[in-house]
């Protein structure tokens, strides 16, 4: 169990213990994995966009990266399609075929964009994904209305299977979107505040990334028509494994590699999120931390930040490592990471499904972007 | 039959046949009505918002009208609440007691908020029951977070059931809100066209409004086991009363008293709206249709739109009015509101409940705001 924590961007992501203690575990095939969530998935969420009405069909196959601004085809980067994959490895932990689980996949990924189209527009965001956010591209209006419809579009891709478990999985598609849009609220109100605390961001990680990923972990089991403690369970692994991944993304938000992430450098400190290597650090105490309390203090009073120089950031960057906040987010990742796995061991499934989730949970941790 | 089209404001809404051609329908008290539909409803949908996090359900209360700008309670104007009395008349026409459709009700209220929220921020509305607009009071980011929670507790509230009608209901729910934001889709972007057919103002109407009132009437039907036939008949009804509905609303949006309706003088010409009066006398032909699409088109290019009198005003609506825009539309009132009261006689239902939604009918078709 190793940290690269050497400063250098692009680098700063933790290893895991698992990823090398189970023969089962390595010999999965995790682009396999995600390419199969991607080549199954993908033909219904397009199918599912095309019911939109226009222009609003062709504002969201831009936002997927489907077209270009000018409308022309494109073969973007539709991000990793975790989500997707989890939703129909999930189908088969409760012993069903994959395919069981590509409406709940669908309906995740529309509830993961909609949230994702209004963010962008509530932070003023103007990249996404190495392109321009549909606000910037097709104006206010269309992000919000896009993102409503892609979010009604969730509930009737699954309500119209017309089942039980439809219903089910639809109950807890919309608890894990109120819990999103919660997260978002707390990430708004949180930007106003001098200090949060590390609880706090915590919660906030949980509600904005956590329940999310634990809905897609659970939603193909409820579709294949795992009772609710099944699915509870499953879930406890897709929170955690959501809040590991989240860690890993405050850590490459500050020390990624712009090439990789597609984000500034120093992404999240110009954007002053308290993301959990900043309140880490500021709750760490000691004199790097004092001064890093100091500095973001008046930074946020500065009339210059905006003007602020790389060796600035830079600056911040290494106080927050100083006082311990990068480690103790690799710590935390890793600690998440654990609890999922955990999670796992507690729900009877398909050896092979297990490694698969095991796998892909290594993945996430020791992604770089 | 008569049209009171005197040309005054406030004046200008049509009288309808039935209102006095049944003793049963003249004896419903229509505010006894709207009454009950707030009385049962107003405490779970306050029960329901109270869920939010903050500052979410603050926010929410204040569009809601039950907190002022400062958070003190308000006894604010919460609308008209034609949809809460239909949904409980709606489990009444299914045999079932009018408490059964209360969640529909609430939900129903829920969606038709969020639409309020998110297109008051994405058409630029300052105003809306006599007060500021949400985004105006609290921001943008707050107008399309709250839009969002409402959207997604409608759907909790329903689905919390966890009967096989609520999965239903929300299927239609989903199906309504669906049309609702194509509707809006259609509305924006009529807005840069320079005409717009009849038709096509119709369907967007249709969609805006029709759909969620035709979805109300039938929510309660489900709630209370009513089958599929019977909630489409239902939901006949309220799409023509919704289309009705909205005819009124589009002579109040030029004609109204604003002491009435809470907006500006000539609201809808001040906002460019292609609404029906403006589009039938476009369409209707002859030297005042013609000389008003050639001031509409100056306009459309004009810089100082902005700063326009009351006079230019008042010249552009007695246009509208000389190409018969105005009649044709409240003739359109009232022949939806016959197809409305039509639908309703292929339902079987308790006969005091079929009087009850003839009187609401005539009400949303004499209503004066």
């Amino acid at each position: 169990m190793t940290v690269s924590s050497t400063g250098t961007r692009g680098e700063t992501v933790p290893t895991v213990p698992s990823a090398s203690a189970n023969p089962a575990v390595d010999a999965v095939d995790v682009t396999a994995l995600l390419e199969r969530g991607r080549a199954l998935s993908t033909p219904e969420l397009r199918a599912a966009v095309d019911r939109l009405a226009a222009p609003m069909d062709t504002v969201a196959a831009y936002h997927f990266g489907w077209i270009d601004a000018q409308g022309r085809p494109a073969d973007g980067d539709g991000g990793k399609a975790v989500r997707p994959a989890l939703a129909l490895l999930s189908a088969e932990a409760a012993g069903a075929a994959a395919e069981v689980g590509v409406p709940g996949a669908v309906a995740v990924e529309l509830v993961h964009n909609f949230s994702l189209l209004h963010d962008d527009l509530m932070d003023g965001d103007e990249q996404r994904r190495h392109r321009d956010t549909v606000w910037k591209v097709h104006g206010p209006a269309q992000a919000i209305l896009v993102g409503d419809a892609l979010f009604a579009l969730a509930n009737e891709v699954l309500l119209e299977l017309g089942t039980v478990e439809a219903g089910r999985a639809t109950r807890r598609l919309t608890t894990a979107t109120r819990k999103l849009i919660d997260g978002q609220a707390q990430d708004i109100s949180y930007e106003h505040r001098e200090r949060v605390t590390v609880e706090e961001c915590l919660e906030m990680e949980g509600n904005k990334t956590g329940a999310l990923l634990a809905c897609a972990v659970s939603i193909g089991a409820v579709l294949g028509g795992a009772d609710d403690r099944t699915a509870d369970t499953l879930e406890a692994y897709g929170y955690h494994l959501g809040l590991a991944f989240q860690a890993v993304d405050d850590l490459l938000g500050i020390w990624g590699d712009p090439d990789a992430t597609g984000k500034q450098t120093w992404s999240d400190l110009r954007q002053r999120k308290k993301s959990l290597p900043v309140v880490a650090a500021l709750a760490a105490g000691g004199p790097a931390s004092t001064r890093l309390g100091e500095l973001l203090a008046a930074d946020a009073k500065s009339n210059d930040f905006d003007s602020f120089s790389e060796a600035e950031f830079a600056t911040r960057a290494a106080l927050i490592e100083e006082a311990g906040g990068r480690e103790w987010t690799s710590q935390e990742a890793r600690r998440q990471h654990t609890i999922a796995i955990e999670a796992l061991g507690a729900v009877d499934m398909p050896e092979k499904v297990r490694a698969q989730l095991t796998a892909l949970a290594d993945f996430v941790v020791v992604r770089k972007r």
